[in-house]
């Protein structure tokens, strides 16, 4: 798509760039980031501790696709061992309370579909 | 995760159930076809030109995952040749739902992100 001041973003034209922020906001670990980070500042370990089995190299990857949308600030301190801080910038904020949203419609919504109604039976 | 009536459901657990529909309503094509369906009942190849881009495999893997969830229901016509109908449930249209107020906003904010602003720069 040739950009200009005047298109109007669409999902749904697969030559939109909102297509690109779409998926790296939905892709697997990006939701979950965008959450963890809503409880503040962060560093690098302690994110990896609290998104249950994201490995290093994909958090590592997350979030610079995450940072190059303009969803999370990185700061890093020139000390060693290195320490480098992730933070949700305010996009990123309004992002992550839509991201929000949706997740606790889903775990809310759980029990009433197919899939919960399945782990209740076996219980 | 052994399943029992009291687990409370969190996405950031790999071994919670919500992580399975968070995956697939998020995938590449599942948002997609949520929203296109929120115009109403659909037969797959209206959705299929609908969706920018999306493959035929692809669109039915999408549609199965997401009948199986709950939020999809699949109506088949017994004709020549084949008449099927997607619609969304009652507890599709409420996600169907979340999931416009995010794109919407991811759409909404495109021009203030470096993606946007790139776009702009190069116009």
């Amino acid at each position: 798509m040739k950009p200009d001041l005047h298109f109007t973003p669409d999902v749904m034209n697969e030559m939109c760039p909102s297509r690109r922020l779409l998926s790296d906001v939905t892709s697997k670990w990006g939701t979950l980031v965008m959450l963890a980070l809503q409880d503040g500042t962060m560093r690098f370990s302690t994110l990896r501790r609290r998104i249950g089995g994201v490995s290093e190299k994909m958090l590592s990857q997350t979030l610079k696709a995450l940072e190059a949308d303009g969803f999370v600030a990185r700061r890093s301190f020139d000390v060693v061992p290195p320490h480098v801080e992730y933070t949700l910038t305010e996009h990123g904020k309004e992002l992550a309370h839509h991201l929000r949203t949706l997740v606790m419609w889903l775990e809310g919504a759980l029990p009433e579909l197919p899939l919960g109604q399945e782990l209740f039976a076996r219980d």
